[in-house]
């Protein structure tokens, strides 16, 4: 069984803190929305369907604190909420959900409105967890029994309200009796495949064994990888792939060696408003997440360092997205 | 100019200790054959013609130190320096060969024996300084003004008596005014590119970007890179390399791109006793590089590592060997 990111206890939200892994498994359990907001800033819940889901149980916890359900207080608190990390399209999107729902129901009185705000974020919650059991099982169906999956970056329980994307398939194809093997990258510079990947599929006791990101090739090359399976931050209308900083190198390697190369990703990740990969602007990321990332400095002051945190892997190079509307055709012969 | 990992001064063999950089850059002078070995076992000097010069240099220092150039006392000295680290071929090969010429020429009484011992061990270090500089002759014709050039690990005038291989190439264009510019993979999970590579092309002030492993794909996509030069364990018959892990990757997408691979070595890495890279047996590393790099665990205790050292390059991915030679075609079409 996955683990939980986050779940629901009864009028708390108990929340893995990711920064610890995989030293210690610390859970708390907040009944504070101070502590959702530092715990979104901190990146102690990260992956954008988790933060979502974690902002929406934030907005009926700083209610239920607050002891007042009115516009005002309901407001200051989703504006706090918003700005824990002003990027995450997804936090904001969740809030804006439940904001909407509660302006659409009207709410008569305290007790009602924190039951709607509960009711309102279990429903997010829920409909993210039967999203990753349908991404699962689309995907599943693509593995035989045996097969050797590749995965790059995090995009599991501890990204997901519930069994996660890419490795919601892994965890799927292992119900079923598959017997399936997990080659984890390590995923630099953040390390997300070393210290989350191979975490929580350990703890399932799925068989993972991990890699230096450069291992890859070579991996495929032994014919060790029947599947390499992703991720995706954002897919273009063209279905040109943003993800994690790697994933195209990985797609290049999967080509040439005759692997399968599929984006799990939701179908709300294709990005109707962007035409092509080459319109997604990519962040850079500090560069001492490169030459400080042991809590050692491995490279010299000076060093210029480029940083990318995604890249883009065109639609030519992958197989299929696989999404909770089925399996749709990449762009790869 | 290049620094020099290590000098003959006097009766002392000046040996920079790489085990501190980037962080502390400190010379050690050593008039002591045991500091000699210490020196090899730890790393402090590395890259195989490094350290077979720093193993004839120790001969020297071993038999003035004992103030005895007897039989029995130079074959207990050479003894102590092979077993430093039994498997370095060139350290082996730079002992006996000192003790060949030895035989050869018997020097008659201390003196004249101190003498020849450091004279060879002189020469050793010559011959080694005067390959790198025809590989990077050779392999500077090859290099246009601006270009910029993608290496792997770290093959440069701290693995070497001279200015190094794939990296003796990019100071030779240096040299010529040719104002290229470094893209130096970190090289997981050693960081050799980070620690070694990147520091030395910055203290010879030649521009160097550091990346992930995982960035050198994406770069290529975006043309920024011209040509990838990396170094060589061996060659076999056939032409497959034998490099540092991660190699392999690199090769196949610079193919994907159209980027020229090159691979800078002297020509005796060809090894006539290996017919492809298949009889190439792949050493595999410690586990705890990958999930313990450097002072702080990133990895469950339980999950399995694969952590092979090398890997196998075909010749098909291969461009041109640049060596001492002259440059030699690769299979690439």
């Amino acid at each position: 069984m996955p683990v939980q990111a986050l779940e629901r206890i009864g009028n708390k939200l108990k929340l893995l803190d990711q920064t610890k892994l995989p030293g210690e498994v610390v859970y708390r359990e907040i009944d504070d929305y101070q502590d959702v907001i530092t715990a979104i800033k901190r990146l102690e819940v990260r992956g954008a369907p988790a933060i979502g889901i974690a902002a929406a149980y934030g907005l009926a916890i700083g209610v239920q604190q607050a002891n007042d359900a009115s516009k005002e207080t309901i407001a200051k608190i989703a504006t706090d909420i918003k700005n824990a990390r002003p990027t995450a399209v997804n936090l904001a999107w969740a809030v804006d959900r439940v904001l909407g729902r509660l302006e659409q129901d009207k709410p008569d009185g305290f007790d009602a409105t924190l039951k709607l705000l509960w009711d309102e974020a279990e429903q997010i919650h829920n409909e993210d967890r039967a999203l990753c059991r349908r991404i699962g099982e689309h995907g599943a169906a693509l593995i035989n029994p045996g097969d050797a999956v590749l995965t790059h970056c995090n995009t599991g329980a501890l990204a997901t309200g519930g069994i996660g994307t890419a490795l919601g398939v892994i965890y799927v194809a292992d119900e079923q009796g598959k017997k399936i093997t997990v080659y984890a990258d390590e995923t630099r510079p953040l390390l997300q495949g070393a210290r989350l990947t191979s975490w929580e599929l350990t703890e399932a006791k799925i068989p993972v064994t991990l890699i230096a990101d450069s291992v890859a090739g070579m991996l495929m090359r032994q014919g060790k990888v029947q599947h390499v399976i992703v991720g995706a931050d954002r897919i273009a209308r063209n279905g040109d792939v943003a993800n994690k900083i790697g994933t195209y190198a990985v797609a290049v390697l999967a080509k040439q060696h005759g692997v399968p190369f599929y984006v799990a990703a939701p179908y709300s990740t294709f990005d109707k408003n962007i035409e092509t990969g080459d319109d997604i602007v990519i962040e850079e990321r500090a560069a001492d997440e490169v030459t400080n990332g042991f809590g050692k400095r491995t490279a010299p002051d000076a060093v210029d360092v480029y940083a990318p945190a995604f890249d883009i892997t065109p639609r030519e190079l992958i197989t299929a997205y696989i999404t909770d509307e089925g399996v749709l055709p990449g762009g790869r012969q």
